[in-house]
């Protein structure tokens, strides 16, 4: 039998997992503190609730689940004779493994909005699943952190959301990350300036190529997909903006003088840049990009996307200002703004930094030794004391070699050992070991619990 | 469009996640002090892992998931032209989601045994899925949190999770709750005396209902179900054993007095309930059952199952020796012992008995209003100083009439109100209104903080 998870999913071994939780525990932290409360929605949704929500290739992407029972008598008889697996799917599946938590999150909104209160602020933590090839960093199964708030066109959610992305990525220690920041109006108002609506994506994607590739570059781009190069000259400012914010900003306002939407984006931006600055940044550095189209069929304001410094992995949190979410379900006219933190790209900047405290290493405290039959029953009682003074610890199941316990403590990274052999019960006073230093000392079993506390223990 | 989540699944709203979440919490502090190491597994598995691990009718019961693209074209063929739903299923879905945690525990034991150090402890809480009829108490989404120690045959440990029930439940105020504990070898004992070995589940499931129904019924069934009415006479004791549980044993060894392996089980037994005694139980009782049958055609050794006092609800907790979990995948003679807390049943007997802490009702913990568009800077500054602190607080986002505001404090229980217009902030001393006692008092901004903790905020 070949022993193995599934291509794109992944074990986490202890170590891991703790690091995977100390991200998940300070993200939660924040969350709190910014006043979102958890919901969870389940693993599997109603295939209808997400067919069409993520466009042809999500919904290829979705993972469905096998009906049970004699679904091929309920299949699609069409489907089945031409043997169309596309087709048949929906008659013989009717659940799927959810694909983001945003979706859910909707359906979850409008089917409980009577026991909500409005404004709602929700945060989620759990796995969402993605039938994509799997590669370097992209997973079929990764987890998403999510704080939306919906039932509110308050900028002062934008405020707080770029806030919250500072606080919990200085918390992990990130020592620098961007938070880039667009606002979706502005675009709007760019593709008014240059009056092709519909090429607004097609302008942002060439224009994001700007740093790497120059301006002559960029600007064949923009024609080969389709931009009038007489337009681009009316735009043309956007080619030489100036690296600060409030700069930028001026040469924004000026440019979009004559669009009443791109000059409410530019209002939108200047309000979060400023009051975000206020409101007092611990590590990270604000960046108006005016390039950011993530997500853009979706979001109707601010448009967000951290990546952070030393690392090249790509952006790491990502959100913005949506103003139907919930429509599509039945509720019209809810506008929320929300941010994703993506825990496993966090976790690989953390990795790669080295970032990581050193006590998510340790789980374990102490390990106290089994040496003598006779007094297995003591050492084990003295494995129960700690455990009610909060110290975590372990006893060893077996007389064995005192070398191969050390060892159990070594593989474990446990930075104590207690040995209680028939002289120490005797005498009263038990040998200690401390891992790291290698020191072993005496001390009376009435102390060593105060001992421990003193080394940081419990 | 329909709006729901699937049949037997749910959604969890945030007083109902966060109740969840103290029991995980709980749950996850004693299984660390225990020194179980955290692990986490992929929802999915290969369909080929957890096939034939649960018996025909688990099999039934596992979801499966549908293979991506053209998954008719790859069916088989007999299947797809015999419209055969059970035999075409592993030719068109290769993955499926976990079933229980201990059947991918033995795969990922098997698969990273050479980066693990045994004995292994880990703990795991992660939900499980099954296409079960839904009915009340019974998902088809539900959580588990196992713990298991894998690689030793010391008794130690049975007596660690014994003790382990015991800290978590009594942790989590439940007031009474029995540990029933029998041994896989007792009842081997009692199928010799009985001389009918393959009957020996037909007589415990029997046996189990003497408190109900009484000798004479008792006896009844167990001759319909065949077994011979002359052997009864043998374990005629059986029928009377004494309430406490030394009494008992002395019964069994007596009746049990020319089966080897069945004196090997009330052996192991005393070891266990006088150790676990010795260690000082909180809350629990332990009851020694010769009818516990749980999962017997895996245990071999301790047999373990948790019931709360005071509330119907059949058991909260289960568990067992088990000596050859990883066997099926390739590595054999490794023993393990292991526990499961039923998240969802204690969810329900800590909701009867009305055991959450009443601070799970609470997250955020003031709400900073907002009267005075003028002063909505500062007042939101003050949301930024008082979540600097560790105070979990919300800021209204819009200007609203005040008695809006006060309404979305209640529906959200926050129990601080903090009250700042213009005439607050000229003067420095802002409104804080306690919304429990309704009492409001001035407070300089100064002070505000130092109050707020006094109150226990933070």
């Amino acid at each position: 039998m070949k022993v193995g998870t599934p291509k794109g999913t992944r074990d986490f071994l202890p170590e891991v997992a703790r690091k995977r939780e100390h991200i998940y525990n300070t993200i939660k932290k924040h969350f709190k503190l910014f006043g979102f409360q958890p919901i969870e929605t389940p693993a599997m949704e109603n295939l209808s609730t997400l067919t069409g929500k993520y466009g042809e290739e999500g919904d290829r992407l979705i993972f469905k689940i096998l009906n049970s029972g004699d679904f091929l008598g309920k299949a699609n008889e069409e489907a089945y004779t031409n043997k169309d697996s596309q087709k048949i799917t929906s008659s013989i599946s009717e659940k799927a493994l959810r694909y983001d938590l945003t979706v859910p999150f909707a359906r979850f909104v409008v089917q409980h909005q009577n026991d909500l209160t409005f404004p709602f602020k929700r945060y989620q933590i759990q796995p969402v699943w993605r039938a994509d090839r799997p590669q370097k960093g992209r997973y079929r199964e990764f987890y998403q952190c999510d704080a939306d708030v919906v039932g509110s066109e308050s900028l002062w959610y934008e405020v707080e959301l770029v806030m919250l992305f500072d606080r919990v990525l200085s918390d992990l220690n990130l020592p620098g990350f961007t938070i880039k920041i667009n606002n979706r109006k502005v675009l709007t108002g760019l593709a008014e300036l240059i009056g092709q609506p519909d090429k607004i994506v097609d302008f942002t994607v060439a224009l994001d190529k700007l740093d790497k590739i120059g301006k002559e570059k960029v600007i064949e781009e923009m024609i080969q997909r389709g931009i009038d190069p007489d337009a681009l000259n009316k735009v043309d400012p956007i080619f030489f903006l100036p690296g600060d914010n409030d700069a930028r900003l001026e040469v924004m306002k000026e440019l979009l003088k004559d669009s009443e939407i791109g000059l409410k984006g530019i209002e939108e931006l200047e309000f979060i840049v400023n009051n975000a600055k206020d409101g007092g940044l611990t590590n990270a550095t604000i960046a108006l990009d005016f390039t950011l189209a993530r997500g853009l069929d979706y979001y109707t304001g601010a448009i967000f996307e951290v990546a952070a410094h030393d690392v090249q992995i790509g952006s790491i949190c990502g959100g913005g200002r949506y103003d139907d979410l919930t429509g599509v379900f039945g509720m019209k006219g809810l506008s929320g703004v929300g941010i994703s933190f993506g825990a496993d790209r966090i976790y690989d900047v953390m990795e790669s930094l080295d970032l990581f405290p050193t006590d998510t290493a340790i789980q374990t405290q102490v390990l106290v030794a089994n040496l003598d039959e006779k007094y297995a029953g003591k050492n084990f009682g003295l494995s129960v004391v700690l455990r009610n003074a909060g110290i975590s610890c372990v006893f060893y199941p077996e007389v064995a070699k005192l070398k191969k316990q050390m060892k159990y403590a070594d593989a474990n990274k446990i930075p104590f050992v207690i040995l209680g052999g028939e002289a120490e019960w005797e005498s009263g006073d038990l040998s200690i070991k401390n891992m790291t230093t290698g020191e072993q000392q005496q001390l009376n079993q009435l102390t060593l619990i105060d001992y421990l506390k003193q080394n940081g223990l419990g």
